[in-house]
Parts: C-alpha cells; structure tokens; sequence
C-alpha cells in the first residue's frame, strides 16, 4: 500500500498559510495546486496551459515576498490561476470566468493581491515600474516589485519602451522573464532564437564561468600570459560584462537562466535577487502545460482547451443533433485562403494569434504569403502598410480589442496614405469570458472617425466572404471588416462570390410600425425579433446596413422619409458608433424621427457568456422585441394624439 | 583672392544629377545642400537641426542607390530636406509646409521617391520591411530596402516590434541607425546609454580586433596556451560574435559605428553593404545641427528654430505692441508646478516632450517628479497608470496625434480601473503646418466613447489652470484636458484655482435666435461671431461646454427646450465629437432641433497656419457668422411659413 501524504493545500488561503511550511513541503503543495487548477478548469473551462507552467514559480513568489506590501504583477494574466488561489480565492475558483463569477485575469477590485488588472500582454513591466517608481519617491525602500513576463509578450514593444525606461530608473524592479517559447501560438521572432539560443546551446553563465576559468589557468602559464590575461579581463569587463546580454546592454543586470519548475531553487533565487538593487532580470525556464502531459505536448490546443475529462484528457464536444454553422473565424480563415489562390496580390498577416484568428489556415497552405508578426500589433498595421505600398493587398486579422494597439498605425499608416489594407477585426462587440479587456466595444467609433476608411460588418458567413472579395477587388483603399467571436448562422455557407456595392445595405423586410438598422451580427437578432413580433400583430422593416462608413444615404433618406420610430442595433458601444452615424445623418438632412440606440452602454461590463451580454445590454432579441414594441405604443399613441 | 570653385547644387535636381560626379566632388556638394537648406529654412522656418546632420547621408543614400526603384524610408522625415532638395523638389523646397506647398515630411503623393509618409516617429523599419518581404515575394532581388531611423526613434516599441520581425525574415533590409543622442530634447533611456557606450568608451569593432589580436599573440606562447586560446575563440564564436550586441541578438549583423559627415566613407560603406543579405544595421554617429555652430550647440532651440538670420543667428521675434497672451504650453507647464509644490501626490510624465509641452518647466524644478521617458507613448501611459495604483496622480502630457499610440493603454491600464491619471492632450485640433500627421482631430471622438473618462478642453489659460486644479482634486478617476498649440486669450492669466464642476458647462451670452455650443479654445472665435452679429442685429446665445463628457445635461435641456436652431463648434472631427454627443443627447431626450455641427470633415486636411485651416473648414469666426445667420433666416422663414 502506497504512503499517504497528508494534503497541505486544504490549510492554504492566502500567502501567510504558505508562509507556514518548511522548504521541503513546496515541492508537495506544487502538486497539489497543479492538481487543484487541473480538477477545477477541467470541469469549469478556462485557460489551462499557463497556469500549470508557473505552478512554481507562483509558490515560490508567495513563499518568498511579502505579498500585497510587495507588487506582484502578472502580465496577460492567464497564468494567474494558482496565485488567486493562494491569494483568497480557492473557494470561488469554480466561479472563474462565469457572469458574476471572479474574473480570468488579475482584477485590482477583486483582491488587495491582484496589484494590476490585466490581459492584454506586455504592460507588466512599465506597471510595475510605475509601482516601483511611486515606491521610491514615497521612501518605501523595502518594498519589492515583480513584473512576471512571458517570452511572447516580451516581443511588444510596450514591454520595449518598459525596459529601456527602467534601464536608467534606479528602482527596485525585478522582471521575471517566464520563457516557454510560447504565446498562444508557438512564439515567433529574433527575440525567441536569441533567448532559445541562450538556454539551449550554451547558457550565458556558462559562458561567463568558462571565461573566468580559462583566464585564471592562462594567468598560471607566466607573466607575459598574465599581461594578456589582463587585458582580456579589461575589455571582457568593459564590453562583455555590460553588453553582451541584451538586457543587459539595456542597463538590467541579468540572471539565469534557471530551471523554473525547481521551487526550492526558484525560492532561493528569488530571496537572494531581493537584497540587489536596480533593474534585474531572471530568466526564468518553463514547461507550458507542465505536469499534464498532453498539455504539454500540444501548448496550443492546450492554451484554453474548453472542458475536459482529467483522467483521459479527453475534449469534450457539446452534443449537436444537426450541423452546426461554422465559426466565423473558419469562414475567415478558409475564405482567404479561396480569395489569395486566385489573387496572387493577397497576404495575410497576423499578430500572434495564428489559431484563434484562423490565420494559421493560410499559414499551412501558403506558408510565403501569411505572416505571424508576433505580438506586435502596432508592427502588424506598418507592416501591412509597407507590403500595401508595393501594390500587395494585405489582409491584416487583429481582434477589435487588440487593435486599440494599433490605432495610431491605422491612422498614420493606412488611411492617410489610402492604402489598401484590410483590417479583420476579429472578436468584434462582446469576447464573452474573457471580460472588459477583451470585449471588442469601441472599434466601430474609433474607425468610423477616420477618414478614407470603410467600415463593414457582416450579417453572416455569406456577407462576410463577399465582404472579405469586395475589400481585395482594385484599389479599395483601407477598408475594416468586424465580427464577432463565435458561429455563424448558415450551415450552407459556402457560396459563390459576389461584390457588394460599398457603402449599400439592404433590405430584410419592409414594414409599416418601425425601422430597425442594424450592423452585422446582430442584424439576426432583429430576424428573430420581427419573426416574434409579427405573430403579435406588429411589423417593424428591418435593415441590414453593412456599412456603417460609408453610410447608405439612399437607405437611410427612404427610412426617414417612411419612419417616424427609428431603432439601431449594434454589439458595440452606444457614443460615436453606428447609433450616432444615423444620428448625425438625420441631423444633417434635418430629418426628424424619434432615434432608439441599441449597443453596449458607457460603462465596463464585466465577463459572461456573449448571450448573457448581449441580454443585459437590451440588445438580444427579447431586448429588440421590448424596444420595438414601446415604439409601436408610442406610435399609436401620437396617432390618437394627433 | 580666394579661389572660386564653381558650385555643383545648381545642376542637381535628381539623384540621377548627382551620379554624374566623382566621389571627390561629394563633399562641395554637401557644402552646397547644407547651405541651401541654410538660405531657405532661415526665412521660411521650418526643421533645421535634423536635415543638417544628415546632410552627407542623404547625399550618399541617392549617389550610390538607386532610388526610386530603390526604397528609401526616412523615419519621421523631419531630416528629409536635402532628400526633398535632390529629389526634383529644389525649386518649390521654399514653399516647405506652407498651404499648398510641398509638405515639411516625405509624402507618398508627392514624389515617387517619397516610398512612405512619415511624421510619427518609428515606423521605418516596419515600412521597409514590408517593401523587402514585398520585393522578395515578387521576386525582385535586386532591390534595395533602406530605413534611416534615429536613436530617438528607435526607443519606440514599434521600432522593436519591428526588428524582432526583420530578424526572422531573410529579406534584403538595411536599417541605417542615426544617432546623434537626440530626439527633439536630449534622446534619454537605457538604450541611449548604451549606444553611447559602444561609441565613446570602446567600439565594438575594435573590441573584436583587440580580442583577436590578444588571441593571437597568445596563441604563440605555446601549446599549452594554444589550447586554451581555441577554447575561448569557440566561446566567442558562439556566443559573444553572435549575441554581444543588442542588434546582432536580434540576428541583424551590426557594422559601425561609422561618422556620419564623412560623405566618402558612407558612400562606400552603402556600396559594400549592398552586397550583404539579410538584415543588417548601419550604425552612424552624427551630429544635430552639422555646420551651424549655434544649432550644434542648443540642439533643442534649434530644432525647428523659426525664422533666423543666417549670419548672427539672431532668431527673429515677431514684433509686438503689447503683451501677448501666453502659450497654452506654457500655463500648462507652470500651472503643473505651481499645483505640484501643493499637492505631493503630483507627477509629471512626457514622452520625449519636455521643451514641446513645457513639461521641462517641472523636470527643471522638480527633477524627481518629473519623467521624460523617451519617444514611447505607450509605456508612458501605462507607467502612469502603475504610479497612480500607487496614490500618486500623474499628470501624463502627451500630444493629441501620438496618443493615438497609447490607444489600448488609456482604454485598458487606466479607464477599465478607474485610476486618477490626468492626460494632457497638447496640439488638440488643428497642428498647422506639421499637417495631417500631426492634427489633433480625433482625440474628442476616440476619447468620449472610453466608460469611466471625463473629456474637458479649456476655452482659455484660466479654464485650464481650472480643469488642471480640479482633476487633481481627490480620486476624479481618469481625466483628460485637451488643448491647442499655441496662444492664449488671456494676458492676465494667473488667476487663484477655482474648481470646476466636472460636466458642467458655463453660459457665455443669452441670445433669442441660435444657441451656439462650443467646446475649448474655439469658443473664442464663437465670441467673437457674436460681437459681431449683435452688431448687425442678430443676437445668438452662446454657451461654453467645458466637458464633452459627461454633457452638462441640465444645460442642454435649457437650450433645446429654447431654441429651434442649435450649432456646435469644435476643433475636432465631425464623427463622434460634441456634436455627435449633444446628438445623442437629443435623440436620447425627444428633442427636436436643427442642429448644425462645425468642425473638421471627413478627410485629412493638410499643413497650412492653423488660421487658415480654421477658416478652410468653416469653423472660424467668419464661419460661425456665416452659419449662424443662415439658421436666423431659417428661423425667420419657419416664423413666416408658421
């Protein structure tokens, strides 16, 4: 009969738990908070990979800093699994990522612990500066700040701009470089060979200590070795010694790299590298999906694998009757790779999310003309740019969230030069689990107010293929195609392809009550709300509008003409979207109409499945049905009135 | 008598000119361009510093390349005057950023030797990058891919980005790096200091000669030494000749440091590199300002100096009877100490702004308060965000057309937290004659649809004391004061704060047949509008909004209750602006009003004095004159029709 351990990880809430056990126990409660985000994400969903990758690298920073007075602050945040439930939160873990639930990322509102609310990559850094900064300024010279970064979102220039700052503050900033090779995809880049080279063919140490031995035994050979000797020593402390790491040519002083699934050595590390002022950098080498073996082997399916069974690890599939309509990301990936074999002129190029984009489609059967920049969304639009002004059309996928990124790049780049680049925004209105950070609320108005570029969004699989023909058909200058996370509404989606007139909706229905505009996705809503409604007696029109730029002025002069109750309908937010486009149109060609916008309100809304979003915004078909159906009243009402 | 040499400039007007002499003759000829770039900018104003240092460059880029089959990408193209001059553009180089005239960057639509449209910093290496991976697609392999970039701008995380990417690909790109240790201030940050180190202490180059000859020299000593010598020559080999410079671990080969105003030299080390494949870097050290002592010497001052005497170097002042009220710059600047010295929980962040913003004002007084954190607006505003976790409250100054850079950050590091940083949008509006790049037009719109932001503009020096005064008041959460380049109202303008309530706007005048609202500095030419109107009868109201967001609803509620015929003025793009908010309002409310917006439309608008692109889009004085009195006769007629 085996032994039977005691578990620890029941007695552990919060750090100072922790701080009860010896040295010699981490290594138990390593697997027992393995196993925990294991039984929890399994049944629950979630990110998995990172997390289980810094299960010892999360013990060990607990063990060793004095955590919430010492900053800890987690870049991305996936990773962050085992230090919220180390820090407070192991009972409400099941929670994670449900409406209401804690949130998937570091959260400032949710815990003292959580010192930098995350998700998108690479602010750790300059966050982290900001705190160590603050701290030095206010005398706190105790108090220690820990930016935990991956080597994916290392390749962000934000986390650039970071190190070359931090290299001339003389603040007590520790950055903990978490090296697995991986973003969500595989991570791409020099940055990646140079570190790989590091770790892989001779470590840096290694080399320093070689150096060193090889001096000291030369130095025995005699005087006149010792006189080169010397000189040796001088030119390898003037030059090597400062610049010969990339970091630290930029000021940091660099360690490692060290094995990060060794927590009693990372504890050690760690407690040592506290006592050395200034920038420093620890190299830090782990295992994406550690501890669960096809995790491990396959990082990327792996990342957020939906619900699992632990024991197999078998996916689980929901069960369907009938087909299902595709994923607009397929249609996307699969469409392009239709449009680029017939225009040789088409290339494809995404910021690091090959899969979750469906880039990587491309990427397999045209490996020369797709391109995975790395995160780097601002390098993505620059780089479509500079492709653009050689006569090739770049398809450039960035989800609506990430390319606030890329926003002064769009501007400067693309539209003021009118090159025709193609902007794909995935992820469009709300992501769903993932939360504020990564819904897609705002691109609708910080593109529309740009001027030369063309503002689409698809109802379907159909319009978003036709869209997706129309944007790479001659010179059609910067042209944004949104839409959302998630399936489509057509299993036969897979038809010939036809252009669309820019800037021209279409009509759905004709109708007698009200108008409903709507933009994309959302426009299926609206079918189902009409379909209710007419059974009810009331016949709203409905329009598709496409366009949110240019606008269909013919439309929308024949809504304003037949329609006193106008409603629109967008999954974005409600100022500067498509809502205050009719509005301004109306207000331009003074018409008068009573105006209901439909989309996100000014406000963060937090993390929840995209349905239960889009109900609580008003917006889902109930939500239309309620709107149209004041409308109607208010219709009958001023016509009795009158 | 002193020899007369004949003078070549005057032959030139194309690269293809300038290949008709000898290497020896490059020299006169870089004599001759400086000068003229002398004449001309001395009494048309424009960028100085810059062109003069790349003077023997840009002189050997087009004798040797051959552009514009050639790419060539200047970053920000403030030093791209003699690239104009030799590029058929001397005759009209007089016209330089004047309305209609040439612009003061390189501009696609302006030369086809102009490959990409700068005025942003750090867009070069991505630009050309994207011409190589082009190129190499289309199989032209001959052609050659150059990015001049400065250290200044190579701190941008986009530049990074954009050499992690070029690392990876083998495409035929030489980055040319100039350095001359500024941005428009003294360039700062770690990677500053470490070009630095490479070109003063030890040069890489000779480092590696050194070594070798050592290992030489050793290697004679005997077998024994011998033994030794290949054991370090292969940790050389493998580590420090690929690794110890920061550009070779990105996998570019690093030549340099060479000077940069000896023309011969450059010009055969462009030749000899283009023989070389892959990404490499060209280290150049120049000086800002070459060939004009003054300018070598106050590098900042002479940056974009205005108009000088050429000879005495006496910088003309326009001539004043009275005093002039001051720059809104300069009452930001002292405004910020004076409320700093209260408040200890202030500080202040540029990036790579001081003297443009006046943020030099606060780094002189209080140099540990006060960040100048290098041409990086995203680690800017992310590096706020991490201060303001910490209590303190940043006052993060950053120019209404770079913000565009920090997008995510303001979205994602400060306004889904709520934190109190203060942003400073300086050039809201209109830039004048930087141009397109450089207009603040789209700050209202990408800023007002952000949950949780307060969006104020200032309509004069005391509002903005004001609005400074008030958002550092306890916990505003984020808060953003945009304003223009430029004068004040106000002469007496250091006035006791006042704090303002946030979303409330004031009433300038009562009125019986318009409402005009307007938003910031515009406010003035609304003023004006009005004194002159009531002179001929007509008598609008006027109010001044202060905060686009949140809207002074109780004020909006008067004027629409009040008048029929509402117009807005801001300076600002007319897609989701004030007008579009006091729009939304309106719908919101039911109310019914002929709402005219002024501002700027649909379309980059080029560089021209900020005067006369005000009047351009009709929304100066005489343009709300003009307005206003076609809503009065509008008023009249409904009155008659009624």
């Amino acid at each position: 009969m085996e032994d039977i351990t005691r578990p620890l990880l029941p007695n552990i809430n919060y750090p100072a738990d922790l701080k009860q056990y010896k040295e010699e126990d981490l290594e138990q409660i390593c697997q027992e908070l393995r196993q925990y985000i294991i039984d929890v994400v399994s049944v629950n969903g979630g990110h998995f990979g990172a997390s289980l990758g810094v299960v010892e690298l999360t013990v060990a920073l607990h063990y060793v800093l004095n955590t919430p007075y010492d900053k800890l602050v987690w870049d991305v945040g996936h990773q962050a699994y085992g230090h919220k439930i180390l820090t407070g939160r192991k009972s409400v873990f099941h929670t994670n990522r449900l409406l209401n639930g804690i949130s998937g990322f570091p959260k400032i509102s949710e815990s003292e612990y959580d010192t930098f609310g995350v998700g998108h990559s690479s602010t750790s850094i300059s966050a982290a500066l900001g705190m160590a900064v603050a701290s030095q300024y206010k005398g706190e010279t105790d108090r220690q700040h820990v930016a935990v970064i991956g080597d994916g979102a290392m390749t962000a220039g934000l986390a650039f701009e970071g190190l070359n700052h931090a290299g001339i503050e003389n603040s007590n900033l520790l950055v903990i470089l978490n090296d697995n090779c991986m973003s969500i995809d595989p991570n791409v880049g020099a940055l990646k060979e140079y570190l790989t080279s590091i770790t892989t063919s001779k470590s840096y140490n290694r080399f320093r200590d070689d150096i060193s031995n090889v001096l000291i035994k030369l130095s025995e050979l005699g005087p006149n070795a010792h006189k080169f000797v010397k000189k040796i020593e001088k030119s390898i402390k003037g030059t090597l010694l400062n610049q010969s790491n990339l970091f630290e040519s930029l000021n940091f002083r660099y360690f490692g790299p060290v094995d990060g699934h060794d927590v009693v050595r990372l504890a050690q590390v760690i407690r040592d590298l506290k006592d050395i002022p200034g920038p420093k950098l620890l190299h830090c080498v782990t295992v994406k999906g550690k501890g669960f073996a096809l995790a491990e082997k396959d990082q990327t399916k792996w990342h957020a694998p939906g619900l699992f069974d632990k024991i197999t690890g078998e996916i689980k599939k929901s069960a369907v009757d009938k087909p299902q309509p595709p994923k607009y990301q397929d249609v996307f990936g699969h469409t392009l790779v239709e449009l680029a074999e017939e225009n040789k002129k088409i290339v494809g190029i995404t910021p690091a999310m090959p899969s979750g984009s469906s880039m990587n489609i491309m990427m397999k059967a045209m490996p020369n003309r797709a391109f995975d920049v790395g995160i780097a969304e601002q390098h993505a639009v620059t780089f479509s740019a500079g492709l653009a002004t050689q006569g090739l059309v770049p398809f450039c996928n960035i989800y609506s969230s990430f390319m606030q990124r890329a926003y002064d790049q769009v501007i400067h780049d693309v539209a003021i030069q009118n090159l025709n680049v193609v902007f794909c925004l995935d992820r469009a209105g709300f992501a769903g689990s993932d939360g504020a950070t990564h819904h897609g609320a705002y691109d609708l108005a910080y593109m529309r107010c740009i001027p030369n570029m063309t503002v689409a969004a698809p109802m379907n699989e159909e319009e978003l293929r036709n869209l997706m023909y129309t944007a790479q058909l001659e010179n059609q200058g910067p042209f944004s195609i949104r839409y959302p996370r998630g399936n489509g509404v057509l299993t036969d989606w897979k038809r010939p392809f036809k252009a669309l007139e820019i800037g021209k909706g279409r009509k759905i229905c004709d109708g007698e009550d009200v108008a409903i505009l709507t933009i994309g996705h959302v426009g299926n809503f609206a079918v189902e709300a009409c379909k209710e409604l007419n059974s009810e007696g009331i016949h709203p029109a409905h329009y598709d509008m496409r366009f949110v730029k240019p606008l269909d002025e013919a439309l929308l002069h024949d809504v304003f003409k037949r329609y006193k109750n106008v409603i629109t309908v967008e999954d974005g937010c409600l100022q500067g979207g498509l809502g205050s486009a009719v509005l301004e149109f109306m207000a331009d060609h003074q018409y008068n109409a009573n105006v209901t916008r439909l989309g996100i309100p000014d406000e963060f809304i937090d993390h929840g499945e995209q349905q239960e979003l889009w109900a609580l915004c008003g917006y889902d078909t109930a939500g239309i049905i309620t709107v149209v159906k004041k409308n109607a009243v208010r219709r009958t009402t001023a016509t009795i009135a009158s």
